[in-house]
């Protein structure tokens, strides 16, 4: 397997708006070319953790540049996260009991 | 950067004694060879993402071998889980607000 997942870590500072915001942007990603999936979970503290997966590094790039996604990007510095983490991976391996993305 | 990330998604079935073994398994963790950190959240439902972080491959596969991991991991598919996947990756890009881990 040779393919991309964007692992986004974030705190929560302010849960105004989030939640409607986070479901568009799942909506959004879904749309963008070379999408395979995203997955999402984030604690009773307001930790969470999205994994989302690409075709490619370009394809994650790409979405990271989406205008809609930007405007969302910029509401989060200023408002939701107290403190967030990108780190941009190519997944070498994979296995488990339950199915791969895309 | 170059490190290595491993992506581990689940469902959980029965919580019996899993909060306890999680703790335990994040503690042996971080006392193994080229452990650079990890990050854990789970969502109401019982979906979680755990990533953990490791200076190199051969790290994480040391890891996957340690004897009470490996019980833990054989407890696990037999009764915490109702699906899980665990994806190896190499980080090659990070940004963001947060310290990053190592």
């Amino acid at each position: 397997v040779s393919y991309v997942a964007v692992i986004f870590t974030s705190q929560l500072a302010s849960t105004d708006g989030y939640d409607l915001a986070a479901d568009r942007m799942e909506e959004l990603a879904a749309a963008q070319p070379g999408y395979r999936g995203i997955e999402s979970a984030r604690d009773a503290s307001g930790f969470g953790i999205t994994v989302s997966y690409w075709d490619s590094g370009e394809a994650a790039a790409a979405w990271k540049q989406v205008a809609e996604h930007r405007a969302a990007q910029a509401r989060g510095r200023a408002e939701w996260y107290a403190g967030y983490t990108v780190r941009i991976a190519t997944v070498t391996r994979e296995y488990g009991s339950a199915a791969p993305p895309g």
